[in-house]
């Protein structure tokens, strides 16, 4: 079987740097590159990120791109402060990993994301954990990318439970709901990961211990790295004893759909004042024959969590 | 097999008319009564309703009995402008049927529901398709009740669509969203059939056509009946060419569960004063082994129209 061919569109990010861990971990995964977004932390921040977590894992091969700097919408972005609590100042929790030996690419991560799309079709999978402004700005400078482009999985969006910035609303479509809603209404198939089922997907610092006791440097780091988004999300919610393992579900889901149930459903995404950034179902679609959401629902919680364990522990010790 | 032990709580109302009419033309179905609710109309004209219907399909051994007559945190109910609009003043589309042989029962409603579970447990299923307010009354009365009784099959709420009375909340459940949460986060096991599925169901005048064609009282009637609840719905979706077959599909489901998909959810009902009435999961007990509401998703949208049909045609021809 040939590889496959892997973008992760990430705003690095302490779960994001869970992502890119999971990615190299996972046999027969060719990571082609990164999309550096917004989000977690401002755009050069998250790029920067990526390529330390990537050198801190022996993939120096991998390129970073930067995409779109600021929602669709706007002219600027301004970091939210919860951000920094949940992720560091730094976006890491405060560990300082050395500058990377790569440099950011200075192609553009849209005109990258376009390219890929045309070279290697449905033999592309992307996974978007962050805004969804870059894959918008794509479908808009391509527009024949939705049908072109093979597997999209996104973290982002709540479906069955409320949103984690509003009570409508996941972060991740808040950033840029008009985005979200260009690329949900386009005839995408994508597969959204959405609080539904990342909240059934916890890490805890019994977990974390095991990389700590590898001895290595990347089991050391990402063990800080972690317990500082574990200890953060003790402030928001004591009883979860552990941090939501967002972004690296939606890799795993990627690579593996049977780790979810879920249903198909066309959706929109609001973006009217109150509901900013709700993900819902559209209600004027829903007898079409078809429908090119797949939402999760369910996940297989404990399977996911040893094949995670088993990634990244794999690589932590080699690294 | 004995026959299936029914309860429906209802405010009739032209989809709880149909209600009525599925359940008595469903094989192998014993329907020991009805609750009146407030809705659709006041409560005495929905046990009023109900008792026209039933004797219209010649079902004058089913007694009908007064449920509560507003909201569990209200002294009063208001019927809504919108009810006269889509159910007409008299609730059945201003048809004239006369006036039941048979009286109102003198026993309360929640009191009747609360013996029958007591008779029955397990062989009892209730179907409410208007508020909760009596199944709240009854939990209220009696604690056990929850855990005592068989299978309860409501038609309200809305998960992964917006509700049809605010963008969050479903009409039924919206009337008291107190007493919704109240049955939600009890043991008991429920099933939604909320707007999620009902509408995917939908019945034209091509189908009440061929009820006038059969040249019975019942056959016209009901024709007359609902091609007035088609013409209301014209005027709030053009595109829509009938109705939605809200309360008849969560009979339906009550009696046949491989109707739809479904999912299970441990859920709450908002009673905030934006998000009143929303039916959401709840993220607190997101991890518990087992969640207590099956959420319908999609539906077998043919077969249910095919059953549905069977069952009123054949009981309209002897009527």
């Amino acid at each position: 079987m040939a590889r496959r061919k892997l973008i992760l569109d990430l705003d690095t990010g302490i779960d994001d740097a869970m992502a890119i861990a999971y990615a190299l971990g996972a046999p027969d995964v060719d990571l082609i590159g990164i999309i550096g977004s917004y989000g977690n932390v401002i755009v050069e921040e998250g790029g920067k990120n990526s390529l330390k977590i990537l050198e801190l894992l022996g993939a120096t091969d991998v390129p970073v791109y930067l995409g779109e700097s600021h929602a669709s919408q706007t002219d600027h972005f301004d970091r939210l402060p919860v951000s920094a609590n949940i992720h560091g100042e730094n976006g890491i929790g405060g560990v300082q990993l050395p500058e990377a030996k790569r440099p950011l690419e200075t192609t553009s991560g849209v005109d990258f994301l376009i390219d890929a799309v045309n070279q290697y079709g449905k033999d592309l999978t992307l996974v978007p954990t962050g805004p969804l402004t870059n894959l918008a700005a794509a479908i808009k400078k391509d527009p024949d990318l939705p049908t072109k482009i093979g597997n999209v999985t996104i973290m982002g969006g709540a479906l069955t439970v409320p949103g984690n910035v509003t009570p409508y609303a996941e972060a991740n479509i808040h950033q840029d709901a008009e985005a979200a809603n260009a690329v949900f209404t386009s005839p995408i198939r994508l597969t959204m990961v959405g609080l539904d089922v990342t909240l059934r997907n916890i890490l805890t610092k019994k977990e974390t211990q095991e990389w700590r006791n590898l001895k290595t440097k990347a089991g050391t780091d990402f063990a800080d790295i972690v317990d500082y988004y574990i200890d953060a999300y003790a402030d928001f919610d004591a009883t979860l004893h552990g941090c939501v393992l967002h972004d690296p579900l939606a890799v795993g889901v990627a690579l593996d759909p049977t780790l979810i149930t879920s249903f198909d459903l066309n959706m929109i995404v609001s973006t009217d004042k109150e509901s900013y950034g709700r993900t819902i179902g559209d209600t004027t679609r829903i007898n079409q024959p078809d429908a090119n959401i797949t939402v999760g629902l369910t996940s297989d919680s404990k399977r996911y969590l040893e094949t995670f364990m088993n990634y990244l522990t794999k690589l932590f010790k080699q690294n």
